[in-house]
């Protein structure tokens, strides 16, 4: 059977996020329904990363095995045009290898997270940023991102309910970065442990907000107890931006 | 009675546009209500352009007379209170002089139109952008939108609806850029006519397409007749992007 590699967009606010579950429409069960609606074959899509409710997705990747092949624009249309009631497009569709896997495969995934730093709350990016009333230092809170690059146990700033083997984790890139009232942070890691980001974020906000310093932030990093935390940002302003995979799988 | 100028971020899609009216909810008629649920005063609250339905705005501008002063910060978050259950936000709010008048003394008015150029529909940015599937060529439209630049008769690119004593209007800018797969358009006049960005970028598009050439446009906008205008471009992509006053009356 062909694999078929997926990128897909969404717009996660009136989702329950990535994984097929029974308290609300999730983005892999529309596109699972897609699939059998187009093929009439029950295929399992699997994705890079599992996003949570309200968190939204540039380019999430997934993978799914057809019985028979396809050109790859020819499948992306069809497929788009079965999601038309949902807000997910598939952004292009191509033959995988048949070792491709979306997840595993993966050597690197992006995410951004936006934050509306104004007084007034977001008109049109209601549900696609974190309003931040306050005003935040974003060149302090880049300052102290930088104190999480690298390879790290990032239990501080790992989910109770997170079921990854290891905390530890490799940190590849962390900018904070203002543009107008607009404040985004852009993070790259081979994985992340579960709301790892936003727990990075939300914690940063506390060192744009001038509460706590980078010194804390390493405190808190090196005391690997999730009590250490600060807030958790909501997900609303996080993004699954791009997910990267070597070259001769693309 | 102290008149206080607005800036005003709104998202048009759910909106039956700026004017107040029997069809549906407008932007004038939200703010008139959350102005007088604020102060218990019947205040006319005047824009600097009417916006058809579902077109937004990231900085309209109006004014309102109140009985009594407000700081401007305390108005703008006391109203935006009032406002929340509406895609509507008072960026800023001003003491202005008494014979400020958000229409009559703007200098500039600046529209953004942004088109999703892809295959795949907008799934973040539906309702925000017009959705064209064929590659459109940024550099052709740029180009031929400078043919409209300065005074002209707008014959060509106005509503038959539209109520203006002139067609002549003078265009000071007009960009289109490509950034990604977005194409975005840039335009300012001291003042338009009813749908004159949406006709002259829908225009435009034909020019993008290849179907049009810069001469068949100049020809269009020389014949001053209506019928010789290309398809209207949607509201969903049109934003009112800034209004210009003298420096004296900011």
């Amino acid at each position: 059977m062909p694999r078929f590699k997926l990128t897909i967009e969404y717009d996660g606010t009136d989702l329950a996020g990535w994984q097929r579950q029974e308290n609300g429409p999730s983005v892999q069960a529309a596109l699972e329904t897609a699939v059998e609606a187009l093929t009439g074959e029950r295929s399992q899509v699997s994705g890079a990363g599992r996003t949570d409710a309200g968190v939204h997705a540039l380019g999430q990747v997934a993978h799914v095995d057809l019985a028979r092949g396809w050109p790859g624009w020819k499948l992306r249309d069809a497929l788009n045009a079965h999601l038309r009631d949902v807000p997910i497009v598939v952004l292009e569709a191509s033959l995988a290898k048949a070792d491709f896997d979306a997840r595993r495969s993966a050597t690197m995934r992006d995410y951004l997270y936006r934050i509306a730093n104004r007084r007034a709350p977001p008109a049109l990016d209601r549900g696609r940023a974190w309003h931040v009333r306050r005003n935040l230092d974003a060149k302090a809170m880049d300052a102290a991102a930088k104190v999480l690059l690298g390879r790290h146990d990032f239990s501080t700033f790992r989910d109770s309910q997170c079921q990854a083997k290891t905390p530890i984790r490799t940190l590849s890139r962390f900018d904070v970065i203002r543009e107008g009232d607009e404040i985004r942070c852009k993070v790259a890691a081979l994985s992340f442990l579960h709301r790892q980001v936003r727990s990075m974020v939300g914690t940063l906000a506390e060192v744009g907000a001038g509460k706590w310093n980078e010194q804390d932030l390493k405190s808190a990093l090196e005391a690997k107890d999730r009590s250490r935390c600060g807030p958790v940002a909501p997900a609303c302003g996080l993004y699954l931006a791009r997910v990267d995979y070597p070259a001769q799988e693309k």
